[in-house]
């Protein structure tokens, strides 16, 4: 344990993480028209890398509405159609493409909801099921059950990129501190989490979860939300949004249709974590979280 | 595990948990007159008591200076003067009385900033030694090294009450969710956190951590600090504050002298719990956090 964290924490890292990223985020309308939807990835990765992006990301189900009625019907397995355009936007545009979240359909049935990270050649460097299902009630306000369709995942997913070490969540996994420790652990500078809040936990918690997992784990977030729809079964919050490791917010969109990108520098959580030590000075003598 | 969590989270919690409790914060001015400062206790808990509060609670220090070189020369045994005079508080007034932190010196002569809890009977219930000592150094904003003479205490804390369990903490110990966790895992309802933040990452990072502990783990947060004193060698960000389990502020002062009583109602953390499933929907089949 001394020793990873001597890696993740000491001001020794590699020359592999060269400080300042573009991050790109397409708050895109999610539509059942596959074509109309691969027309808007194409011209959002022609943008991102029209302005110097290094990486693009997606909302989650950007291509599938947020309804678990349509999970089984959008379903592909790793590597189809969908997952192809994306990996093939990647290589051509040559960004590292965060493509959002899509329903994924395992060989034994079993669907799952799945992030993907594509390099800049187009090949996948990560993949992330979400591992917290979104099961809530709140009385009053938003009822959803993903555990009817969905499997969970069950993998701490961090990737090794030419800036550093990266961290993939999805949605509901921001709740969980613990997800998001395993992934400072294992030397994630940033973390991104395709998402879709809505209108009961969006105004109350999107942006203090966002910057709470950032600045209790001296990291970058980043959540890229769909754009509102309110005629959606489910209304999306948007709000997109980029936090950074001393809890703050970088940038955040509006709710509607939008695209921006953030400069980060992922040197501010080595500064982060010089000065206030809230990963190094944990009390692993008293206290053990391990990954199964 | 299981059967802990059960016991924790689940609608039939026993009988002793009542649901609204009325908790008093004294945000004090902090002064080198002891018996100013004993005029100051005695004020606060009659105030507390003739407005039906069933908690008192002191800051971090509340008897100290908040500086280094005076911990060693205010440091006392437990059962020592102040610590006595605020058992005596707490039985005199029939309050559940958290007498904020004060330097305890051990038997082998270590230093520590304590946290002491009283019961209305005048007993001491809980003590928290602060476990993470805050030891930072922000570029251009403020320095402090409680290591050069204080040792940090090893033990997670909560304690019954007649309203249910509470879980105790000293300031910097906000900043580590795996803390937080396994007071909620205990059945913590509120935690209570003597705390002094400061004029760096008070405004940065007090609200945002007390919001986010108590998210994270559908509980409330109750931080109390020092009023603040603008001539002292470390000034205190004030604001003490009461926040709840949906991670809403439910009250807080600004940074003077101040005394607040603010109502929480425990039934919250069940609701919270009952409808967003942040702490039953915890994948304990992928990582595990342990008290050693």
């Amino acid at each position: 344990m001394n020793n990873i964290e001597t890696e993740n924490f000491s001001a020794s890292r590699s020359k592999t993480e060269s400080g300042i990223v573009r991050i790109a985020q397409a708050q895109m309308p999610v539509t059942t028209d596959r074509s109309a939807c691969l027309s808007y990835l194409e011209a959002s990765a022609e943008k991102a890398s029209s302005q110097r992006a290094d990486f693009l990301l997606l909302p989650e189900m950007f291509c599938c509405p947020y309804d678990t009625a349509f999970f089984p019907e959008y379903a592909e397995e790793e590597g189809g159609p969908m997952w192809t355009a994306c990996a093939e936007l990647a290589r051509k545009y040559h960004l590292y493409f965060s493509a959002g979240t899509m329903p994924e359909r395992d060989i034994q049935g079993r669907i799952y909801n799945t992030a993907y990270i594509f390099d800049p050649a187009g090949r996948q460097i990560a993949k992330h099921r979400k591992m917290h299902l979104f099961d809530i009630q709140v009385q009053g306000g938003q009822h959803f059950r993903e555990s009817d369709v969905l499997s969970p995942g069950s993998s701490v997913t961090v990737f090794d990129t030419s800036f550093g070490v990266f961290g993939l969540a999805v949605c509901f996994d921001i709740r969980f501190p613990e997800l998001f420790r395993l992934m400072a652990l294992k030397g994630a500078r940033a973390v991104l989490v395709p998402a879709a809040f809505n209108m009961t936990t969006g105004p109350m918690h999107w942006e203090l979860l966002f910057r709470s997992q950032a600045l209790n784990n001296q990291l970058f977030t980043a959540g890229t939300a769909p754009a509102r729809n309110a005629d959606a079964s489910y209304v999306s919050w948007g709000h997109s949004i980029v936090a950074g490791p001393w809890g703050n917010v970088i940038g955040q969109m509006d709710a509607g249709e939008d695209f921006q990108i953030t400069e980060i520098d992922l040197r501010e959580t080595r500064k982060a974590r010089e000065q206030i030590p809230a990963l190094s000075g944990r009390r692993t003598d008293v206290y053990t979280l391990t990954e199964r």
